[in-house]
């Protein structure tokens, strides 16, 4: 087990600047502010579509709270093996959405394939009441394994999923670089590939604290405000986040 | 409804400084870090004896987890029914209890009295199986309405709780105020009173996404390090809550 | 503390004798037999349209279960605060709902009049994210009081609740007397006055281990099976539970 | 999918006698009754200790109950991965244990072998906080394939379940045959070889709404009656639970 991942790094200087600079006056608690604002006006930049975002603390939060909120508690959340979600969260999907099963699916380099995706859907016994449904198909951007879902692997399992009434979730820990290698907008390798909704970390990427739950149809975050206040993800000190975010969603326009 | 609280105020500028300084290197991320530790030794030395600390990004995740902690799902959490965690937190010590149910109390000024908390006891139909039983008594300092529990207050409806095998939990968000306004040591005013569990606001006192959950007595933390976790509030880069955690504890030594 | 309620009397004769013919050959369990699409079809004729049948063991199940379906788990859910569900099932509403929580109302003789539903609607504070939201009224006929709801008392704190945007359930118990005493019909006291789910209860009304959850608009009971299977509700040697519930349907058609 | 299995089988005749002969006069409810005494005390005789005995309407409901009972939130249930709690109860552990993982081994005839259960206890990442930790192993009895846990077979894998810390539940829908086919006491293949719990069913040995859970040592039940009735599964006329559970109890020391 290997923690010295880019968690270990350093916060980026531009960060704490931003931070810095948000320290200043007198301004509205638990994302009133205007920098949160800003932040959610970037973010609908970056995906070029106005997005519903929500910020948290830690990927394992932002992770499991979108999960929940996709998924029903009798659904079962499809994902790779060797996903985070799967094998160090300490069970936060499972605890968020009121006991939902998570499934590890086979594949090659840490991507879950087309075949094996349709095999496991039609193999195994689904639906209610006896069995739980496939409900949400979560992938990793980049996987554990450091390989890249493109936007056809992408937009091949999400096809997939929908056709089986199925959302899909991706954990963007390391979403930026993704972006970077492949070379496209963050746009055609999230909705425009069939991404519902976006776990989209920074903290890898060089903020403190400044995970963001993206949906790409603002509708579906209904209750989503309830769901991150009662999760106890709700900071009060929101536009300090939010300064942390604004930087790392800067640096993200550069990607595309 | 005013969210002008405190909340919306700056960080102080010693916070920054010290998450600046934090920021060099490469350290173990998830807590294993040397600040952390800092921070539990110099909250140790605060207390006046070995405590289990448990940094949080929010008050209401603070307060939510050290309440399911310490009660059963088929628990009473008794407080006053003004308290923030009765009115404010979205249900998240029900979500993060998996149900357990919060009784408000009446009372002058946002206190408890002894007396109160006597006849709720007496009154009401308590006991298993039919009905939930008395688990927690939560008590909020300074309290919503700006008073104040006095050591003697406190010492008097704790002795109540513990007497009927309840654990007394204290949503300490403005604990630096009351602290600095009795003219008492964060002890005399916490477990040698008869708190269990505090959750120990710095939000509120300058600091960002760093509250913390002390123990005083730290076997009754088993567990708690998975609960944090899988309750999404374990963060990756911890040194820097630590950071702006240490400040807060340092100036709370002041109050003493 | 009186359990000596109607719960210790005997199972009707005519329950016996049902569940002595539903004793014979070899049929299909967990509800895909003849006698339970029976008992859907004698409660759909009883009520005057088409419901949705779910047969349930106890009648903390069928609350339970009903509320949870219909409100969300940061909903309140509004009820006369000596009513069974807040005091009597040991906090299975919240659990079921996942951390929901009950609002305890005042009222004379265990009714919830229209102006304190009124009252309470306007002067608690509401909604997300810092607060839940109103989200289930439940209604108890006949009350632990004795006393009963007339079509004019329902239909008024319904509306009240459906300008709200919450839904209504009844907690029917003891619903046999009420519309006895009533001398209306089924179909007037329930979803011709407002209530859109029914918890029907036949244990006190001489059978065992056949209370109903009943839904007046079936589209609402989307998921309900699933929820039913998971909660331990779904009995395997169903056609016996179907058979009790039965006689039940059957007097309880005499009733109007 | 196959649901012509036994429990679409009849009641036994002289199971319908027993609820008959309960069926007269004024008892008190809620389990505190002559008959739930009785089948006590023929449980503790037939398995040759002072157990304590939970009766439940389904067997998922006893087997989710028990396993919840025994595992914490955070903790890894391990079964064969074709038992029924895996494949067929539709969550419902994962629910009544606050999202529990259930984790499902390979094995020959739908047992799990000393070596499988070693390996994965030894393969996989374990332990908090990331990681979830082996808290419960499930055992069914017979197994869905037909096949039977010796003696022998069921010390073996309980010794090293325990060695690591974790209890022994037991499925044992069909515990009936497979005691009958063993030629062992019932005492001899459960608490003697090491199973902590057992989650005996009569349903399906021509009971109705007759399930129990049985600890073999009464003091890890304590709170099981409060999660039994917030569970929705105490069930009021309890002595015809216990009547129809009585014939089974009776029956079962014939297989002795």
């Amino acid at each position: 087990m290997n923690f010295a991942s880019d968690n270990t790094a350093a916060i980026a200087p531009q960060v704490l600047d931003a931070i810095g600079k948000a320290n200043s006056g007198f301004v509205l608690g638990y994302g009133s502010d205007t920098l949160t604002r800003q932040v959610e006006r970037k973010l609908s930049d970056l995906f070029e579509r106005n997005v519903a975002v929500f910020l948290l603390s830690t990927g394992t939060a932002a992770n499991a709270l979108s999960i929940a909120h996709l998924a029903s508690p009798w659904g079962a959340v499809l994902g790779h093996r060797d996903a985070h979600i799967m094998t160090s969260e300490c069970g936060a999907p499972e605890f968020f959405g009121g006991g939902l099963k998570l499934v590890g699916l086979a594949g090659d380099d840490g991507r879950i394939s087309a075949a094996e995706l349709k095999r496991v859907l039609e193999r195994e016994e689904w639906g209610g009441p006896h069995h739980i449904s496939p409900s949400v198909l979560s992938l990793t951007q980049a996987t554990e394994a450091g390989t890249i879902y493109s936007v056809a692997d992408t937009a091949a399992v999400a096809a997939i999923a929908h056709a089986r009434g199925m959302m899909v979730q991706m954990d963007g820990a390391r979403f930026a670089n993704a972006v970077a290698r492949l070379g496209v907008t963050p746009a055609e390798i999230t909705w425009k590939a069939g991404v519902d909704v976006l776990a989209f970390g920074a903290t890898k990427g060089g903020a403190m604290a400044a995970e963001a739950v993206i949906f790409f149809d603002p509708a579906r975050a209904s209750g989503m405000p309830e769901r991150r206040k009662r999760g106890g993800q709700l900071m009060s000190k929101h536009r300090f986040v939010a300064a942390a975010r604004q930087r790392n969603g800067g640096s993200a326009r550069r990607w595309a």
